[in-house]
């Protein structure tokens, strides 16, 4: 448990990792961000060390967790010289190898939830998925995971992959139509507090029956003429009209396969 | 509360509303369904007479509420004869001048949430939307709706319609994400279940802050390498493809926009 550990990135997920990996006991020793404003505000909130210089990050820690986006990922590693300590990305979408140049001791450490630097999560019920080709170092990072979740499990990178496509579907596509929904409501004067009880249902329902069996609405039913009369409505809300259209022949076609 | 009700339509609607008024103390005199199994089955489930024919409607009733799909609606209801009484539809999309031709006494009574024959849910927290032209129709409609929830309000057809839209977007179209989520998962031999805690927090998150503000992932990012890694790979599930790419599309450009 007095594992030093070097957080790179200042991100939503370094943000929230961050705190719940101090909570369980562990030490981070420096916080690194591009950002001067970010590695302040995280170093500050967690009262350590930080820097955005990679010239000034620590040789101290025993181990390095990267939570950067993929394409900063990229630019930052290769200034840093990690002198083969335990190096780890929290990355869905990258393969444990994009590690392999930066040091012989490499890991995966994946939450699977969506993170907000403002909103503070508990990570006990978040699934976490570790990758390691080294028996010791998987340990240590299974252990680490099962620290702040009792949700944690081995996932290979190709695994890890499909998992993370199907979260861009369930989370980040799934939120999208909340914000549109919103959008369309502002532009017609309605509260989007009124569709929290359906956002509620419509989540749940899916967590106790399969999905494919919870679908309503006028799309599942072809029902033309609702659908009809929405495109003609969604003129002039720019994007949405095209989107509506090919999300409900998406629903339509789903179920017709299925039946 | 004496008030006899003829519910016309057994699908997932007529089925929940028809329990909710008739717990509330509403008493179902009749049920009807072109469909001879549906009408058997939600009348005998609420202990309560059924038909198949609209000849056989009782003409007993107070008031009649018209729970079909929209396109079953110009369908069944030339055929009956409702001697004036009170009839009231229940869909977001249609105006309440649809009845017109069919009563001199017309409402909507319009619950905004998605709605299963086999999940039974509480009206309690289900916003109700009431419309009516007469004042002691619409009086009646505002008790009804009270008497089984407690977020009621009067709203006019435009506005209705405008409201069935958003929850086109939150509700059926949200599904469809957790749908393909579940079918791609599937196809990976992946649990959905893996899911839940994702799909708990997207919803709660929105509901908490505006969607707009909660949005993360690749497509927000713009992290084109990620977005075409993803597009390669849905190359196997035909029709993804299309549509991850106009999803994530739609995403870019809202949020470019509103920066």
């Amino acid at each position: 448990m007095s594992l030093k550990i070097g957080v790179i990135g200042a991100g939503n997920l370094a943000t929230q990792l961050s705190f719940a990996l101090q909570s369980a006991g562990y030490e981070i020793a420096q916080v690194f961000s591009r950002t001067e404003r970010s590695a302040q505000t995280l170093g500050e909130k967690l009262q350590t060390k930080y820097t955005n210089q990679t010239s000034s990050l620590t040789n101290d820690a025993d181990m390095y967790i990267v939570a950067l986006s993929d394409s900063a990922l990229s630019e930052v590693l290769p200034n840093i010289d990690f002198k083969n300590r335990l190096v780890v990305h929290c990355s869905g979408s990258l393969p444990l190898t994009v590690l392999r140049p930066f040091s012989k001791n490499t890991g995966v450490l994946y939450p699977l939830q969506t993170f907000s630097k403002s909103r503070n999560i508990s990570f006990k019920n978040i699934p976490v998925f570790v990758e390691s080709e080294n028996l010791a170092n998987r340990e240590l990072l299974l252990q680490m995971a099962s620290s702040i979740s009792e949700k944690v499990q081995i996932l290979d990178s190709e695994k890890r992959k499909s998992l993370h496509i199907s979260a861009v579907l369930a989370c980040n596509f799934v939120n999208h139509m909340y914000t549109l929904a919103a959008a369309y409501l502002q532009q017609n004067y309605i509260e989007f507090d009124v569709l929290h009880p359906l956002i509620r249902e419509t989540a749940q329902k899916a967590i106790d029956m399969p999905p494919y069996r919870a679908q309503t609405g006028p799309a599942v039913r072809f029902d033309e003429n609702i659908i009809n009369d929405h495109l003609e409505r969604l003129n002039d809300f720019p994007g949405l009209q095209e989107l509506y259209n090919s999300i409900s022949k998406s629903i339509f076609e789903f179920h017709q396969k299925k039946r």
